[in-house]
């Protein structure tokens, strides 16, 4: 099957002119003026922009999780990505203690394999590497995994003390992968959260009030420290706040390789969330927590000046009917977790390139490009280039649409809410091609199970 | 007539890829596998990668200056350009006080029109804003002269005060032009050279003792500061120091809309050149001057981190044999200014990639992509894509050069010594080609003076 | 004359302990516990604080500015401050471009000679430099005058460049002199007021409007670089502003001898000021301008740290009803300045100790104690010890007070405002000691014209 | 018994003035100008500074650890300290885990009790507070032990996890207590030695190698955010580079009540130490190690800027030649620890004072005045001021000794080494007072066993 893209707008990371693109099966052949090449199907992209695919490098689809199972699982999630934008996640397997971790990524193949409407690669959650299975690094990079993420949070779940993290970051640097950090202290966090809990305060609030950012800035200059000496790139997962972001930006300027994300739900959502009625706040008790308002600016201004390269999601969707209400009686049971997948596109064009604090180019970078070289997915991914895959976005900056859990162009997600409800944005993700297949046309899935691939990834390169 | 470029590894500032370019006329307009177009000339790229023309925004062309011309004029110093794979120049056009910009402007013209190698383009250089000249800046963006220079060296020549330089930054934003700036306190400086001189110090090295960084670094400051108040986006030229890049890095990652250049001298060489015996020292006397060797290291990280954007060469020559010596016997009268426009690209190339401060895509940003976006000119210039203009460098990374005097393949500038004699570089621009047009084939210039075309700019845009 | 102070809590800038002090003549001669020593006066300060005088380096009496002359003249303006608490003055005389220096100081003599209540000395406001002028510094050195004014703003008036700024400093380096700063870009401020003027802008506030603390953070920056380069210790007056706290925080943390004092108005009143009816604004008219409320906290803190040693007032006073209405219709003409040299101790001790961001200790160190030891003072002022001038303060901490200008415990400045009416201030200088002479007894003036001397001052030693 | 101390100049952390001093009994009682006070002992300090006694905060005597015990006990150590110039010690009583830490405070009573030359008080380490043990803190503080120490570094023994640290930081801040901490990230430590061990890394510099200053910063950072988290006043205790004071810094110029205390050894001794022959870098094996060189100058600056405010010794004594040569062949087996508590006021006048890197009062600070402020013996202790104790050193600045084992005026400590050996100083406590008694004349002590005095000391207090 072939494409010819004509009269789009192409925008990448660097670039931005106005081109044909014919594609040949699956890649990208041909850019290049009024191209008039006989093919399968031809789109008319006049006024549109023509995009790399979103990456998502956060999501946690079908992850068993305090009790119960992420609604999202890989068929459902992965066409709600396909929807919004997005041709490729990458999502968590997860070593469980005491186990090897390729036993973990087995059981994460066998969830995602023939499921996915768009290419899918892992990261390895380990949990233990201690003894002989440090050694399994070099069988995971040879299977593709080649990012390794660590706790500090979760004591006795996830959770890895400094030791453990600092033999794993050895390794893994010595192998040239990269190690990923939810970072926020997770041993003083229990601590203010036993005392919370006897204290009698059981409200989703005191989720976030038993989470400080300091604890977060904390973590974030720990994982920096020890990956400075243990010699590894280290890229810090959702980060949320001002005084986590100085301590980045403190390290970039210093020109250690240090990288970080931050997610839709940090620059569009705060703390005053917490405060619904009627339990609604359960709905943002994510880790880490939603911050004071002016935290947004901060973070805008982070991927601004390049000290946040990523916007992923942390997607990981728990219904407010059911599975949220099993903390309705204290805060630390409810499932941590928010919906975003199928709606970061929309929202970082919105309070990004709209809202003027960035350029479509750094548009396209923080939805896709960066996550494509840091994740050793580059140049397959994350670029309209000859030779890439041709996963294309077909965006049109000049429709409005409301995002709402009724509206079947913005929630396609297996969830009862939507995070953003009542946010209105101008410019959505119309054609989505993956791989050179048209899996979403004129906002409509149109692609079947299973049209995804594993993708093994290469090493992080700078 | 037609180009075909056949199996070249593409980089851009942000992709890297393999594939086949076709050039109709003076434009790039069609990138593809395999391409099998006929051309007028076919150029086979294998093992080597097809990269912009570089950009030098910062070049003194048949320049008057301290009672000299600078030796190399736009005939001479844009054919070793073009033959160091460099495509585009901006120079500067000088207004006279108590003149006319347009006037300055117009002379300046007459100097390079039907002369050049290459495309070039203006900045202007105010020295006098006063009543009504200041509505001049809306004549000279017309004009495609977008970019200010100002100075806060020189006093009594090109010197203009911290109030005129915010009436001329308030204006130049207004417009949406940008502003650049030769940041050092001239005032002080010019009285701290009093003082040497007085005191007997003649040597070339004094030069250099009577400029220290911090007043480099307060200009800098400076500059940011009244830039900010004043809203317009500066520019500051030929950053030498660790001192005056800390302060461009705080306002940047404050999100202010600040940049910066460095020069190879200031990368390759240091402060021990002006102790060189027989008078050599004055060879490299420059303002800012050569600074202590630790800066260097400090340079290269700041383009690492993307602190600074661009590689300039401030190429501005005189000859060791008779100019040079017009200080023999006091520094001050030592003409200001070195040779660089032809070595630049293959410096960059071996010190920072190769040595591993950069990658290649910061290469091709740093020399090229980055001044295009900066200074209007983008995407005509500063990339390979579909439509922009077929400014190209076949560079050969497998081909070893000691830059010399004597080297054909690395001097051909007009003056009697290279800065940068004796050094190895291990990548060359072999063929380069201008609008389409072949000007270097196998490291010989064969095109025509006059090749070259004014470029009226656009505006700053981020 | 002795005194005996029985019963007292002595507080200095680093001890705090219950004793007697027995003052013989103009000193400090013993301090004991439990002293019987025979005295001609015998003072009970049970339950009060015995601090050292204060010293205020910073006022402006019978000043010729903007026209007219500030309203506090010698006798007026000294009496107020011993009232207040403050036994010291450093006030500025004023050298007339073209003219001596030391005319200007015979000047400043004749103005103060046998008229004030408390002690005084003279900083040297420094306009002209040149030629021979700068060798006047040793001879004012010789005459107790060992700290120079200069202003980056006011040009055309008090106004002095870089180059002669340098040159003065250099040379007040060598003799081991400090020099105090204005610091605000003058140039940039004249321009961005004349366009004010130019727009129609007349009222009170847009004298705040164009005098951006970005330009007061600059100059900070440009006294503190130039002072580096000048080998000087600097010091910079009346500090506003968090940005320009920065400037000095920095510099001081990297161990270059810089200095700075904020004045009371900083710390309790802010712009909104200007905001107030019927010309009121205009009675907060002084240069730098009040600032955004929230730097407030931010100068508290440098208090607290220590980024700022001294809390000076600026005083300099101009009626409302005629003086201030000079600038009636337009804001460039309203005289310059506001009281305050009779409030600053309640006011710190208020603002700064009971709201919890100062100890004792620091009260008294910022309000004399490190005034003493950078103006060449110390030992002689600024402390309770042996052998020190008998300046002594009885604080009681136990008496509240409304500052109003009609309340004669609060004011007795010859001014028709106050600038803090209706503060409640929670602590009240009762009975002051100068050179062992009762000048205020129970809040009641009871000294004689001419009991104050002049202070030949030492050189700064850190 | 009285003494009366003559015409001596008095250094305090703020003043310095010429006076007598009149002491009855073990207080200062009366200072004044030519005192004729009938005293038991009359001595005569014309040319020498009358300074508090020193205050040394961190020491280990007679301590098991590693196997051994400290060789220095409450006898010898504390006489050095007194000959030394030193008239209190702040010592570290330890809890074993597991047990109360009332049964380790009495075991610490019991080592010193009726043995010390000096006064004492007791820090508290504190290594298990889980459950009903954190209660006893109270009880601590009403027996006098108001400051508590935590480890990071030595996992398995001292050290103690984030959230028992929080909790225990907690509950200090609720009683106005202070914690120090030991700020090494030992878990990591561990892991890196565990490595260099396997690689056959045994020679005693590998116990520095093995202790990167970037794993001290990383804990002095995180012990800052928990205590901000938790509200309690943090003290780093010995630091000894540049990294971990620029996060001191940092803290403090935001106001937040964070302290820290470097040791002789890191202002004097670098690096290179490691690399003596004959195994004797064991010497000099002590945790945190000693650091590459430039770290001193930084240090420096940080008593300078007051960043750093105490100078302290972590005296810890062990034998070369059978002691430390427990690890002649592991590293990890040699004691850690060395001696200064005799040479600590000599080496900081010399190094601080004399090579002008902190005056005269910033040399009494460092030494006595803030540990007695900030460790709650203030004013009892730490100053020359009526109602004080009778703690004065008579200081000789005149007198020079060169610091040598064999030198009976610089090594009474019970340690075959001086970690100094061959240093100069040129200033010498001649005579020293300990609560009005000497028990030092001339360099030879003549107190007695039991002298000394437990101090119950007072909470924290800004």
């Amino acid at each position: 099957m072939s494409v010819l893209i004509k009269n789009g707008r192409i925008i990448t990371a660097s670039d931005d002119y106005q081109a044909d693109i014919f594609i040949d099966k699956d890649k990208i052949s041909i850019i290049g003026e009024n191209l008039s090449i006989p093919a399968d199907k031809i789109i008319d992209a006049s006024g549109k922009y023509v995009i790399p695919g979103g990456i998502d490098p956060h999501t946690h689809l079908d992850m068993p999780f305090m009790g119960t199972v992420s609604s999202d699982d890989f068929v459902t999630g992965t066409r709600a990505a396909a929807i919004g934008g997005t041709t490729t996640i990458i999502d968590f397997a997860i070593q469980t203690i005491g186990h090897s971790a390729l036993e973990g990524l087995e059981i994460w193949h066998a969830k995602a394999e023939g499921k996915t409407a768009i290419d899918y690669g892992f990261h390895m959650i380990l949990t233990d590497t201690e003894g002989d299975k440090i050694s399994e690094l070099k069988t995971l990079i040879n299977e593709g995994v080649t990012s390794y993420k660590l706790f500090m949070a979760y004591p006795g779940a996830l959770y890895m003390d400094d030791g453990n993290i600092y033999r794993t970051m050895r390794k893994a640097g010595e192998h040239g992968a990269i190690v990923c950090m939810h970072a926020e202290n997770g041993i003083v966090i229990d601590e203010i959260v036993r005392n919370a809990v006897a204290d009698g305060k059981t409200e989703p609030k005191w989720h976030a009030l038993t989470r400080p950012d300091r604890m977060e800035a904390e973590a974030v200059h720990r994982t920096i420290a020890i990956g400075d000496v243990a010699e590894v790139p280290v890229y810090i997962v959702h980060l949320t706040s001002a005084a986590a972001l100085e301590q980045v930006a403190m390290a970039r300027n210093d020109g250690q390789a240090v990288f970080a994300e931050t997610c839709p739900q940090y620059l569009f959502l705060d703390h005053s969330y917490y405060e619904k009625e009627n339990f609604e706040g359960a709905k943002y008790v994510m880790s880490p927590p939603l911050r004071e308002k002016w935290n947004q600016a901060e973070l805008w201004n982070g991927l601004g000046t390049g000290n946040l390269q990523v916007v992923s999601t942390d997607h990981c969707t728990f219904r407010f009917n059911d599975q949220k209400q099993m903390g309705k009686d204290l805060f630390t049971q409810i499932p941590n977790g928010a919906p975003g997948i199928e709606n970061r596109m929309s929202l970082i064009y919105q309070g990004g390139v709209l809202d003027g604090h960035i350029s479509l180019n750094k548009f396209v970078e923080v939805t896709s490009t960066a996550a494509a070289k840091i994740f050793g997915l580059y140049p397959r991914k994350g670029t309209i280039a000859v030779g890439s895959d041709a996963d294309v976005v077909i965006f049109n900056p000049n429709r409005k649409e409301t995002i709402s859990v009724d509206n079947p162009i913005t929630h396609n997600m297996n969830v009862d809410y939507n995070a953003y409800e009542g946010f209105e944005v101008n410019g959505v993700s119309e054609t989505v091609l993956s791989r050179g297949k048209i899996v979403v046309e004129d906002n409509k899935y149109v692609g079947n199970e299973g049209d995804g691939q594993f993708l093994k990834r290469g090493l992080f390169s700078d």
